[in-house]
C-alpha cells in the first residue's frame, strides 16, 4: 500500500510548494463567468472545482475538498464530491478530504469506505472519540489527519484548558497522534497519522511541533482567515532546508479560489497560489529559494 | 420553528417508550429474505430500512440511522438515506442523524443544511472544535446531541483525563453542553442540545446527569454493546414518574433490527422493540408500568 506522508513529501519536492488549495465552493462565490453557464448550482460547483484543479494541478502539490459544501447538495452533491476527487487524483495531485470524522470503530470502517471510494489519499478526522476510532482510516490504506489544535473562536474553550499535569487538552492529543504515528513512519521520516493545527496558534504552535515532530501539520487559515507566513515558520519542523522537509502543508481556500486580478478566473486562481507558494517557501526553509 | 425535545417528549409520551432503533445496516447482515429479494446492495439497505421502519413506526419515538452506513456507498448511498429520513419522517418518526459531524462555523452551516435537506429533526455532533460550532445546528432548526462520553474502548484516554480543578475532560464537556442548552428549553423543560452518554458509563453518568439536568441524553450501547436497563436508571433524570420526563433516549441497533425469532423478519424486529420498551420503562419512570 503507498505511504501516504510519502507520496505527499514527493508532489512536495516535485512542486516545491507546500500549498494546499481548499475547494469550498460556495455558489454565490463563484466567478461570474462559471454561473452564467451554469444555471444549476450542482453543475455550478462541479464545473468550478474541475476549473480550480486544473489551475492549480502543475503548481502545488494537494487540494483539499470541504466535504460539507458538496454535502449540502445531497446525493447529488456527493456525486460532485466523488468527481471532484477523482479529477484531482487524475491529475497528480493528493487529495486530503476535509471531512472530520469521528466515530466508533465499525462506522470508522464505513467512512474510511466511503473517503477510498471518493477517491481521497487521506481524511481528516476527529479523535474525539479515542484514538481506537483513528486506526480504521490507516487500515483502509488513508493518510490521517487529527484535529488537534484549531483557529477558530470558541476553540479555546474546549482544546486549551489544563489537565492536571499542566498539558493542555491539545497537547495530550498531540502526544497520543504522536504515539499512534511512530509506527507509521515512511521513507521521508513523516508519518500518515499527520494533525491539522491552526495557523493562528502559532505561539503554541512550537510546543506542538516538540510533541509531534513526525507528523505532517495541515494548517488551516493562511489567508482570508489571518494566518500569515511568519505563523507557518513556528510550525514547520527545525532546521528544514527544503520544502519537502518542513512537514507542513498549509491550506488556503478563499484567498486562492476567489483570487481577483486581471486575468480570467483561472488565470488569477493560478497567480494565487504562486504567490502563496512563493511566501511559503521563505518561511518553512527558512531563506527564499 | 418547532422545538425539538417538545416534539420527541410527545413522541415518548405516545409511544411510551424512550427506545431508538438505530438504524445501521450491513450487508452481510440483512435478512435473508431481504438479500433474496435485492441483489443491488444499495436497494438492498434500502428496503431493509424502510421494512424497519414500518416495523417499530408506532412502537418507539424515533429512529438514529448512522450516517456512515449509507456513505460508504457513496452518492448512491446517500440518496438512500434521505429516502430513509423521509419515510421515517412521514411515518410520525422522530429521525436522529448519527453523523457526528464537527466543523467550523461556515462549515458547520453547510452540514446543518445538508441535515435538514436529508430530513433529520436532530443531528449528532462533535464538538472537539468548540460549541462556536454547534450554534449553526440549532440556527437551521435540528436538534443537537452533542458528543460528552462514549463507551469506546479507546474514549477513556481522551474523555477521562483530569483537568487542573479536578473535571474530566467529559465533565467540562457537559458543563459546555448545559450553558448552551440553557436558553434552549421548551415547554417540556427540556433543552434542543442534548448530550451523547454512553450505558456502560453509568458510574459516570450520574454526575454527568448532575451536571446537565435539562439535557435529554441519548444513550447508545444499549443491547448488543452490552449497556442494561440498570445502567440506563442511572442517567435517567431523578424522579421521572414517566418516560416522557425521564430525558433518556435509548438506541439499540443489532440487537433490534437483527432480532432473530419464531416470526417473519418485520414481526421479530417489532417483538424486539417491545421487549426493549418494556425493560427501558422499568428502568427510567422507577417501577414496571
Amino acid at each position: 500500500m503507498p505511504h501516504f506522508a510519502d507520496f505527499l513529501t514527493s508532489r512536495i519536492a516535485e512542486t516545491r510548494s507546500v500549498a494546499c488549495v481548499g475547494l469550498d465552493p460556495v455558489l454565490e462565490s463563484l466567478p461570474d463567468a462559471v454561473r452564467v453557464r451554469h444555471h444549476d448550482p450542482v453543475e455550478a460547483v462541479r464545473a468550478f472545482c474541475l476549473g480550480v484543479i486544473d489551475a492549480v494541478a502543475d503548481a502545488v502539490p494537494a487540494v483539499k475538498p470541504q466535504s460539507a459544501c458538496f454535502e449540502r447538495y445531497g446525493s447529488r452533491g456527493v456525486a460532485v464530491l466523488e468527481a471532484v476527487c477523482s479529477h484531482a487524483r487524475s491529475r497528480g495531485l493528493c487529495v486530503v478530504l476535509d471531512a472530520k470524522r469521528g466515530d466508533i470503530g465499525v462506522s470508522a470502517q464505513h467512512y474510511a469506505a466511503a473517503a477510498v471510494h471518493a477517491g481521497a489519499h487521506a481524511i481528516t478526522v476527529n479523535a474525539y472519540l479515542g484514538f481506537d476510532t483513528v486506526e480504521p482510516y490507516l487500515d483502509a490504506g488513508l493518510g490521517v489527519f487529527a484535529l488537534v489544535r484549531t483557529s477558530n473562536p470558541g476553540s479555546d474553550a474546549v482544546q486549551d484548558p489544563r489537565l492536571h499535569d499542566g498539558r493542555t487538552v491539545a497537547a495530550m492529543m498531540a502526544e497520543r497522534v504522536a504515539a499512534l504515528g511512530a509506527a507509521r513512519r515512511g521513507a521521508s521520516g513523516l508519518s500518515d497519522v499527520g494533525a491539522v493545527v491552526g495557523a493562528t496558534k502559532a505561539a503554541q504552535g512550537v510546543e506542538l511541533r516538540r510533541l509531534m515532530p513526525s507528523q505532517v501539520f495541515l494548517v488551516p487559515g493562511y489567508g482570508a482567515q489571518g494566518g500569515t507566513a511568519a505563523d507557518i515558520r513556528a510550525l514547520a519542523r527545525a532546521g528544514a532546508k527544503d520544502p519537502a522537509e518542513a512537514g507542513v502543508l498549509v491550506n488556503a481556500s478563499r484567498s486562492v479560489i476567489y483570487a481577483r486580478g486581471v486575468g480570467a478566473w483561472q488565470e488569477n486562481i493560478r497567480t494565487a497560489a504562486a504567490t502563496m507558494t512563493e511566501e511559503l517557501g521563505t518561511a518553512v526553509a527558512g531563506e527564499p529559494r
